[in-house]
């Protein structure tokens, strides 16, 4: 989908997977629309999809005795989504972040031609310890992996 | 407040505790009411609240090695909540049933003059193997010793 | 698929449908299972998606000035759930119930051999004005066309 | 309390209110900490109250045809928040900020020694047909008048 290729000018998008979610009545407020704090249970929706197309599903990561904790969020809403609307949710490993693992994120209408959102989360590596480490060499080797053969 | 008093023809509430809540935006859904999942969330909190007053916050219990996982849950609703509704949440320990936990709940408005809506939680016993087994004895004697001196 | 279709001692399921959901991070609670409101999601999830898969989206319920407001909800949790555990979710009309409507709900393992959790809502039909009505014409003629057709 | 008294290098504090939340197990997930979208929620009740202790509740903004929904979000995390925590949430109102609201946050530990967690909400102005406009008079006017008073 020429949509989501990875820009020229972000050649650090190595890695950009796009989930497919549909809004619930659970989502929305009363205003209407979706209240802002699910978008980000949308970004981990579309962040763990990304670790599966990997081949590294986040649950493998935590089962080898690595966490990810968000240490930082943002997001800016461009145009309100709405119940029952069909929304494209785009994550991006950013590996020009050295040290910390930081994903970028566009959502996007079902027709994919509107951006609605646009974000990033970041994220500590810690130990079963919770002592915050470098992320670890097995899933360095996976994203290098994953990007020499794409 | 009288309202609160344990009836008569429920001798098995030696426990009863009301908690209060503001409502807030991220509770509502596109109808302008309040989204029933969150009822369960202000369920927690007033059993949460009732721990506490009875002297054995729940936190403690977990520290013991005791889990209450949710076995059941049911909630009727008689009238909506809306968005800043200030509501009194009232949990009761149901000590006529053995072997586990149940509380039930009663949502009333600020005025504490309608209920909007009624409930009740059942609650297994587990231990930190995830084993089922019977409420701890701490728990049952703090029980105990609560009603004595009520 | 065997598994979901309605057993005889249950004939008025003559609506059935299945969705697939896959546990976030978001769902589950310190406990390390899912939290137990969001089975209520869940539900929400399937009954919409039956209300699609029966020609008649919810969303085109309402926009008809029809509205399908909890009235009561009920769920008993077997078995936990788990971050990242695909789930199916069984959503079931009750057609014996009148007046209003009630869906019946079974949450099975992926491979669809353990039963997880069993519940049911029901749900008042109200007006744009919040009236309760007798739910709407072209909504019992919808559920009558499918069952006659399949 | 001295510690939340607005800095002299930001001026244009001239709203700060901070509440106080409990932290339910609903908050929590399988990590064992705050699933980082809830803070969003209390940034909501912060401001909330905010709004409030200003004698404007943001309910009477709506009624009085004007809403204020989220258009960018962003929250750092310094330090988890745990299952029963007590949490201070500081909001204050940007009044650098221009055509627009903008609020700060900040998250303190119980005995406010320790900043948990900082973020900010911008909220566009909106009227009752989903125009962009500027933020009303009246409200304008009531955050001069606390201004002056203070």
């Amino acid at each position: 989908m020429g949509l989501f290729t990875t820009p020229s000018s972000k050649e650090h998008y190595i890695i950009t997977h796009t989930t497919t979610y549909r809004v619930i009545y659970g989502d929305t407020d009363k205003m209407g629309f979706v209240y802002h704090a699910n978008y980000f249970r949308w970004f981990e929706i579309a962040r763990s999809e990304m670790f599966r197309h990997l081949g590294m599903p986040y649950k493998s990561i935590e089962s080898r005795g690595f966490f990810l904790p968000l240490s930082e969020v943002h997001c800016k809403f461009n145009s309100p989504s709405q119940y029952d609307d069909i929304l494209l949710i785009e994550a991006s490993l950013d590996t020009s972040v050295k040290g910390m693992l930081k994903f970028d994120y566009r959502i996007f209408s079902e027709d994919g031609k509107k951006i609605l959102a646009k974000g990033y989360t970041k994220h500590a590596c810690v130990d079963r310890d919770g002592r915050v480490v470098r992320p670890p060499k097995f899933l360095m080797e996976t994203i290098e992996k994953y990007r020499d053969s794409n």
